[in-house]
């Protein structure tokens, strides 16, 4: 592609985990040119000040968003915490297309947002036009989207496990138990004791129990699906290692549906998914085979519970889980192969 | 405690890491001589070569079981794997007390003994004395057994959780799913390929699911309180840590029972127990905070799911999961205190 | 490319780690097609039964050497064992171009090789053939080989930082000490019981004082330059990581040769080298930076003792350190862009 | 020993990495009672709130030290930052002996502490009389001394493997390079970027290069048996473990020693030195076989280069490096046996 024909991107929160995994897809995409790098708190140091790993890349310093030429910028990918993105992304003008990958824009109820992310949400009406970014599920609205709401990382291992099984009766909307463990980039790179080395290191607890955000993202696609409020149990756990994400999940079994019947009605719904994949019977997944890719590896077992039976779901969290799925939908958006600079395999040993 | 007067220790295993742990802890113990340390594979060897952390103890080589003067043994702490402990067990004088670490005495029905350690039983009389080590349930039949049959690290986290709750009819007996996290050490040190570091690093799957030899020992323990058959969902998970075993289990409550009066059940079943200890409100039991120790933390957390609850136990599998409950045990059947060189301190960080 | 013209690749050893590293980046190479992998042990089974990471590839199953039609490969990666690569390279056509990851065609002197190898070498006269392939030292020749030797892990780093400092005569060729550390897949796959996770983890130690094996190629490439015997110390340690190596040389500056100096020279010798970069004053090198990547850097320090220099290098030991340069090297050899296929950025965090 | 007649302890900085394990061993040992905790940023928390592992303790809840009634004290461990633990002793009553963990009394001369720490010595009468804490060579005076100044954990390891080679002229002065690793908890409980999980785990990296402030620590010990100034390369590495440290040592032959003179020499300093370990011919020190306990294994190797040994000790950096090495010089001030309440074994795996 003649680089006058590049599509010009900013990305928000550049200082972060999930700007720098975007950033680290983005510049080896053949279609973008990164051409804003945004980090309030860094503006005036170049990008390898904070990521010694992209040094070698050729991109702009880091800037504050007052700082940036928007009439040069296409799309502006957004990696900024969870109820700052929505006043920052308020400010872009209208041309510029969105890939959020904060939570600002997931939740179809703001009363919801409100109470889960402690706050009035101050850009309403461009809420109201946002699609919901799991794009094996939502792949039309994507395309025409102006901005695109990346889900979580927990949302999506649980949902693209668990949306076909509901929207194709398979499993009971009630008693879902999703046991998730996730590897500690998960928490980003803010200085919180828990995340210490020493402290996560070699360890192992859960956290929020009851109370993590990202419930009422999977309920609420659960819930759309089912065509009923739905309410599940998710208990996520912090393990000591960097990226992955394994979501178990407890499900009943609708009528006389056995673990089979679910393993082909996920592999019936991505057969055409390139970055979904069913694992064969006798498989485990394990967030090791997915590492550092967008990989999702599904697997379904039998339950000794009878009418119940076992989702597990593996993820990179900071690629299928953000940064890979934000490129996923802006190539949908721009309508360029879902699978454009995304082809990495798993980085294994 | 005089020379003379101590109690003669055998060790069987002592080239596993369970029977490495046992040496380190007993070798401390008041009333303990270390008499023989037997490892088939290794005998003529110092310990040393095998352990080299242990090389500060003054022990007798690793020998044979036949090369023992059992005459001089007072008691046996037995490390076998499962399925080979009964044959040697079998052969020691009956004078010789036995703690056994391994599987092979802990199923009370040789027919679910066969069925998932495939293969018969050489010593069902035995058998039949021998006494489920699970401390604090058993304090009495323990005092009085000559063998001792440790439970499985898992059980042991799940059943001192379970338990309490389970015989206070506070919990059904219905629909019970453990979610289990053990770190690598729990696989033994036999060479499998999935242990290695560059393997199991850095990463994380379920494993056994379904399939687990730990199950029948849980369903065993938690029917005898309910009084009819329990089935469980025991689902582990392979963690990338040394130490450290975590259980989350979701559990049904039973008529009006809340998550408090779980916690409050869970604290007066242990009120008198020094190593288990129910964690205050709000606290979040993790395996840092039992490493290296005989202590278990047992936590209780409210459902988003009505009619449910969660309760998290976490221990060191190899401590209070074997060779720490098995001194336990073994200071129970010498009528000394329950504690006696187990105090040590959780290693953090 | 048009898929007639792709050039056709074998793997031999593709069970190893090195063997699925050139895999992972192979299969994403513009020109590569790959015609066949070769793993005895595991002949007639799919890839990704020996590793699932890799289940998405459409790539032929494991066979033996001798199952496959040589009339139609082109070129041979070879990541087997030490001590065997030679024998089964010697079999092959010689029209099939290798590209060697073992250690058998790295030493020129057959007598250094017989003493350090254990084993006297079956192809004498292919190996005189061969081409050292570090790279950035051996463009031309690489360009013209039939058979490129790729250097080890450790000779990689080390020399890359010392080759150029050696040439200049800015450093002297006594009193080289090599502190060099290493994550735990350069000691491969095989089982062995110190590369077991919970022996491995959470620990450091040296090993192979005086005695490894990448010592006397180390010698051989710095000798050259110096044009006289170089005896170096190496002591490499294992470090609780799966990828990675860091060297730390500490160096005897010649004539009045300050840091300053070398890291000139440096930047001088890689100044049109794409993968090796001389970081600015006052960066570390860490492997973090590097990992999954085909980078090696490089920082120059000051040392507190008069008239010497501490000079760090890192690489990913299987990408720069193994399959990556193979594939590097492979470029060369068919008149590509050295970075074809190379151009992933390192995976951080 | 009756309650009445324990000594009675006050911990300050009882919040940081040393304190927790100076409270964790010295609530075992016999003849102490921890009368307060000090930790100003958490006056008023309980200590589990701070370290939940230690929640089994009845222990004072943390408070200033302004506090505490030192009428009821008589032994302070201090565990502060460097440069501030000066202020803080200066305050305590005379009659209060001390146990400094930090590095503000460890250099005899002033002038080199405000060089190297960056301020002033607020209490140089103090200084004074303060004692070298490294146990196995300043025993006689720690025995006299109020105030005792326990090395740091990169010195400690350094020292015990050196002092003896230099102080029976088997090195020489010049040319001394110390390679270190150390585990993350060394950089303490203090949040800063470079230690979290995802920032140190699985990567490698030198860092204070040519400043590290235990430098001067080590040069002034070895300059004293040395009798002549002694200038050292001293390179620490953050290694992704926990606890532990390796300090590799490059070490130039006096006169016509060998690797044998030295491994004898230490073997005879330490015969009576129930911690220090010189490991058999052979065998390797690793950090694992020292983790959690409060001994140090001393290997020496032969050295490639003609001329030169490679001396290598491993450490518990918290235990021997820090709170335990304090513990035994407690026991030494107060006539108790050496090893009192330090007896644990390593915990392995």
């Amino acid at each position: 592609m003649a680089s006058n024909t590049l599509i010009r991107a900013a990305v928000l929160g550049a200082s972060g985990y999930t700007g720098a995994d975007l950033i680290r897809l983005a510049a080896r995409h053949p279609s973008i040119k990164i051409a804003a790098l945004i980090a309030k708190g860094h503006a005036g140091q170049p990008l390898a000040q904070v990521f010694p790993h992209l040094v070698s890349l050729d991109v702009p310093k880091l800037v504050t968003a007052d700082e940036v030429d928007w009439s040069g910028i296409d799309v502006a990918f957004c990696g900024l915490p969870h109820g700052t993105a929505h006043a920052e992304i308020k400010k872009l003008p209208e041309r510029v297309k969105v890939v959020d990958m904060s939570a600002d824009f997931r939740l179809r109820d703001l009363g919801t947002y409100a109470e889960w992310y402690g706050g009035e949400h101050s850009a309403p009406e461009l809420h109201e036009s946002a699609v919901y970014g799991l794009t094996e599920h939502y792949r039309d609205a994507i395309a025409k989207a102006r901005i695109v709401a990346c889900p979580g990382c927990y949302p999506t291992a649980v949902l693209l496990a668990l949306l076909p099984l509901m929207k194709s009766g398979l499993i009971s909307s009630e008693d879902i138990i999703i046991d998730a463990k996730s590897g500690v980039s998960g928490a980003g790179r803010t200085l919180k004791q828990n995340i210490l080395f020493s402290e996560a290191g070699e360890g192992l607890s859960p956290y929020g129990i009851g109370s993590h955000r990202h419930v009422p993202e999977i309920e609420q696609e659960l819930g759309a699906v089912a065509e009923m409020p739905v309410r599940v149990n998710f208990t996520p756990h912090l393990v000591p290692m960097t990226r992955g994400e394994l979501c178990t999940s407890y499900v009943r079994l609708a009528g006389k549906a056995a673990a089979a019947d679910l393993r082909k009605a996920l592999a019936d719904a991505y057969a055409t998914s390139p970055f979904v994949r069913v694992v064969e019977e006798g498989v485990i997944p394990a967030t090791q085979h997915v590492r550092g890719s967008n990989y999702c590896h599904i697997g379904v077992f039998a339950d000794r519970l009878p009418g119940r039976a076992i989702v597990v779901s593996a993820i990179d969290n900071l690629v299928k889980g953000s940064a890979g799925q934000a490129l996923q939908n802006f190539n949908l958006m721009y309508g360029l192969d879902e699978t454009t600079a995304l082809e990495q395999l798993p980085l294994f040993p």
